[in-house]
């Protein structure tokens, strides 16, 4: 593949709002191609809203072909049942990615904030920030499509900082 | 539906192991149409995994027609860890309940073994006897197919409680 050519889609998922964002970098730059939140209806049944996760995550895929996706690597939740939530929007998204044969890497929160942002313990502000200065866009209005953003472009610096010798190895953990 | 009609297929979901069982309710007794494990490779990506467990779900509700599918409720996990495992393989299995058009109950684990053993801190030897008994099968061998079938039994005796009035309201909860 060419280093023009990679093209990742970030998802930060929930079974009541997913972020995602499709970022492309040329040369030296990163630049968003899309970037939205999918909102889920709390009144519909889990099973739906997790079928409906996959189905927007299968259509991201079919039409942006990204190379790869990047997700939050998973091993903190403010406790069991919202781990028990978050695993089940992932079981969604995974499952999405391997019918599209897709491959999944995932960061660590801190590995993300540190990357886009410098500073492994920004906060949510400051995240929204640095994307936007990173892509050269207008703040991202929405937290999650910040950090489905966030997460891409994590990717993407790895494998740029990879290409130029900077880093020895490839970031994130392949899944 | 006729009371003779109710056929359960219970899911002990798991990305390495899923049990499952399938059991219909005749008059009073109540008798196993088939059960087993699915074992997944650990060598194979989670999404993979994920994906099969789906797969294996839908060709259930597909062959054994159920009228419900019964889970055990997510609210107990050793750590944030197996909560996150154990939330993504039941993101498949209620995605795939979705898709096959299958209502989904769930049941707490003392809910579970109290209904079929009597017993609500049983361990998972009586829960494997338990089932033994109430089915009329010899000893299932593993915990996850016995899980699974306790799920189902648990669902049906629910049922046949409530028609017979003995208690006021389904138990579980819809999902």
């Amino acid at each position: 593949m060419s280093q023009e050519d990679v093209r990742v889609l970030g998802i930060d998922p929930g079974t009541l709002v997913t972020g995602w964002g499709v970022v492309t970098r040329t040369g030296a730059s990163f630049r968003r191609i899309a970037s939205g939140v999918l909102e889920l209806a709390s009144a519909k049944p889990l099973g739906a809203r997790l079928g409906e996760i996959r189905s927007a995550v299968v259509e991201l895929c079919r039409l942006h072909a990204p190379s790869a996706l990047a997700l939050e690597k998973a091993f903190v939740a403010h406790n069991v049942q919202s781990a028990f939530r978050l695993g089940e929007a992932r079981g969604a998204v995974l499952i999405a990615a391997a019918d599209a044969g897709v491959a999944v890497f995932e960061y660590a929160p801190a590995q993300v904030k540190s990357t886009v942002v410098g500073y492994g313990r920004a906060d949510k502000r400051q995240i929204i920030r640095g994307v936007s200065l990173r892509l050269g866009i207008p703040h991202a209005e929405r937290t999650d499509e910040a950090d489905a953003l966030a997460l891409a472009l994590c990717h993407l610096i790895g494998w740029r900082l990879q290409s130029l010798g900077v880093v020895g190895r490839r970031r994130g953990a392949a899944l």
